[in-house]
């Protein structure tokens, strides 16, 4: 009779792998909050609210997992770090669209829809990754993509910022602009991290 | 003749308690002046940096430890890291209270006192739990309320903002309260950091 | 016949070494940039785009030696975040040389200078103390140091910011000076995480 000296792990990528899919529908509820009119945009921060209750309840399912578990397919800490990194994209992401309702933005500028889209990319190779934690293979490609994706993150958010400063728009609208664009590149930051932590995993388990 | 094998560990306990202890009359100060004249603030702002440095001794009280111990309660890093998240607690409520008097801010719009409440609350939280270190016990029960806390201390925040950039004041003004605003924020995300450090050690200790 | 146990060793303190020199010069250039006519300006910046290159090339360099090497000098983990950090440092300089380009600013006032000083001195003290991570000796002046010096930097902050929202200037250009100086502390800060990291790795092998 055969046995399996860990049946945890599984659940472990899986868990990863749920958060990671909430990400990626977050994400495409930003990209859906770009093509509608204002009225309609409590009805796309709504639904990004509940996904972003759902992630938070597999954050807080691998934060249990970890501290039940007697063994762990890698260092709790790493764990708990890429967990709470993951998190992190989906609640910055989250907040970007509830402060849009909240200031009560008109027209949103262009240069946002580059933001969201490099994010959207991001969030698929992401969700593409997780389950590669598994056999820790092919997971370079996915951190140097990732970098290479944050690097044009910052040359757009710059360059937005740029525009916005000097296209004579009055200060009170910038200043909320800001915070949005603001928290779509610390999404952006967020999903590097979540990519440093694994390199980081797999360069402990290499 | 009994021995105590690891005598030094107790101090570091305090250390932590003495720490948070600080923090506990910062809070105090800081929802003092909230209660004052504008021309009150600095005598509040002196009493706020004096507890700052008093804060900033024992932080480095408990590095020198970390340096100088052979047998520390647990790794160096994490005591190391509690420290440091301890003291951004003091550091960004010392600068809310500088930045108030350094901009000459006027009135202080009310939604603040929310963010000041949630604050006060978080460092009794965390100073009660400090000595519950030793045992490790009853710890979640903190962790936990923190988290509650700090997603509070985000509506608060978000909704402050949103009424600060709607209510019609000029864009300096809206800077200089948004830069005070976005410390006391920043504050409540340090000590959800210092729960997240417990957490972490409980769960390496467990 | 001798040997060598661990030739690879020596290379990382190289690379470290070659990582701080980089920003030296990145320093340099920021310096630079502060007494030159905003039309010499691109000139300056695209100096610094390149120093920047460099920096991260020799940081990748240290993370794919980090993935090669059988043996390091200190653990992977730490070798990672330290150069994470001194990359970040390049980065803040970078940005913010960027961004006075960018946003086409006129006059900068006359606090960025005293900014700027204090990251020339870091970046000195960085670069002195990358050779000495191979003996753990004399690192603890250097922390010291940096420590007080982002203190000062924090001063410099809070008051050009004060004079910045007090001296009448239109809000657009605040917002715009105002993300310069915050890219300058935010470098300060990176340095002084760059101390925190050879603190600690001083601490573990101690």
């Amino acid at each position: 009779m055969g046995f399996r000296l860990t049946p945890q792990e599984t659940s472990f990528y899986d868990l990863f792998a749920q958060q990671a899919s909430h990400i990626v529908d977050g994400a495409k509820e930003l990209t859906a909050l770009l093509g509608v009119a204002p009225t309609e945009r409590e009805a796309v921060a709504q639904r990004m609210r509940d996904l972003e209750h759902a992630a938070d309840e597999a954050t807080h399912e691998i934060m249990r997992k970890v501290n039940s578990s007697f063994i762990t397919p890698f260092d709790r800490e790493d764990i708990y770090g890429l967990a709470a990194n993951l998190d992190d994209c989906m609640d910055l992401m989250e907040a970007a669209v509830d402060l849009i309702v909240l200031y009560r933005i008109g027209e949103l500028p262009s240069g946002i829809a580059a933001q969201v889209e490099v994010l959207a990319r991001m969030s698929e190779l992401t969700a593409e990754a997780m389950p590669r934690l598994r056999s820790m293979s092919d997971l370079q490609e996915y951190w140097i993509e990732i970098n290479r994706l944050e690097n044009q993150a910052d040359q757009v958010y710059r360059r937005l910022l740029a525009e916005l400063f000097n296209n004579g728009a009055d200060a009170i609208t910038v200043l909320k602009l800001k915070e949005v664009i603001d928290e779509l590149e610390a999404a952006a930051d967020a999903f590097e991290k979540v990519a440093h932590a694994v390199e980081s995993i797999a360069v402990k388990e290499s």
